[in-house]
């Protein structure tokens, strides 16, 4: 038939910390076993319980630079004073393997994505409420209330970037949460002007 | 809260005959308890096992010239000499009380449709392949070849209308449809403009 291999599709899933976005990209990737959860290089020092390759590709300061400076990333950001990148050519490798690709980054990532000709499709998850954040928030911290205030001033900056992001899942039950993003993946390969190759082939049929 | 309750969405579903149009908006009702099915007026006679006000509303042309004249129909067409009409206030019942609806109309009436202020979200149903298509309106088919041919060429016509819709599904297996047009029910529902007022509400936490 000379059909082309669809393009892989990018999905990026941003919110807050403590809403969860981490447990949800990794259940679609059990949902969807294609699908490809994208790790981000990081100048970040490993965590206890941190995988080099698993949860991050750790390298040092002087490493990302280089990588900035030949263009290496999609997008980088700096958060609190490490930073954190995507590599373009992972990015467009599976796009060409017709493989999706799922990428959880902040506002600030994501804004550099969707300036890209990578047209990413983009998901932000809210929490439940802003009490429930709140209260998220405090139970895990453990740096002190001037901390804390920062952390909630942040989440507030970073959910009003939400305005402009294609989807809002609100992750009130977990379970639902799953179904919706599960839904967004789906039913974003449906959408028309992905169709249309299949389309114009069918409206050739003799 | 003083929350307004969520408009209901339109989700108008079309395709060629022979698709699988009814099964899966049957299925979609099934799957989802407060979706409503749209029922068409028509004037075509009712066949045996046809239910009034289950298949169709049965209406003579007196009466459905009388709702058109009366402005009762959000659209209407018609078809090898029948006319079909949907009731434009059942529509916005629905929407108001926040429940979906879906409705199968062929090209011509989800035209109307989409130029209406109803914001509808447009699906069209493909066969697996023309081929196929062609298979199952001559197994189905018992008014000669002419007949055949001239389904054929309108198969045709309306599959070209696919090219304005907003998703396009490939009925090859029923299954894969199903989920396929589950997926887009539930995430259009996650689109941003349909949650911004959960996010705004959430933006004014202290």
């Amino acid at each position: 038939m000379g059909k082309k291999r669809k393009k892989g599709l990018l999905f990026v899933v941003s919110a807050p910390s403590g809403t969860g976005k981490t447990t949800l990209c990794r259940a679609m990737v059990r949902i969807f076993p294609e699908l490809h959860y994208s790790i981000s290089y990081t100048t970040r020092p490993p965590r206890p319980g941190d995988a080099d390759g698993r949860d991050y590709y750790f390298v040092s300061p002087e490493v990302f630079q280089e990588m900035i400076n030949r263009d290496e990333f999609a997008e980088w950001a700096e958060i609190y004073g490490y930073r954190y990148g995507t590599s373009r050519s992972l990015l467009e490798r599976f796009s060409q393997e017709g493989r999706d690709v799922i990428l959880d980054l902040d506002g600030q990532g994501a804004r550099q994505m969707r300036n890209k000709d990578l047209q990413g499709i983009f998901i932000f998850l809210l929490p439940p409420s802003w009490a429930e954040l709140k209260r998220r928030l405090t139970r895990r911290q453990t740096e002190g209330q001037k901390a804390l205030k920062e952390r909630l001033r942040m989440a507030k900056v970073e959910m009003a970037e939400a305005r402009w992001y294609d989807y809002v899942i609100i992750n009130d039950e977990i379970k639902k949460a799953e179904e919706q993003l599960q839904a967004i993946i789906l039913s974003e390969h449906c959408r028309r002007e992905r169709m249309a190759e299949a389309l114009e082939e069918m409206l050739q049929g003799k």
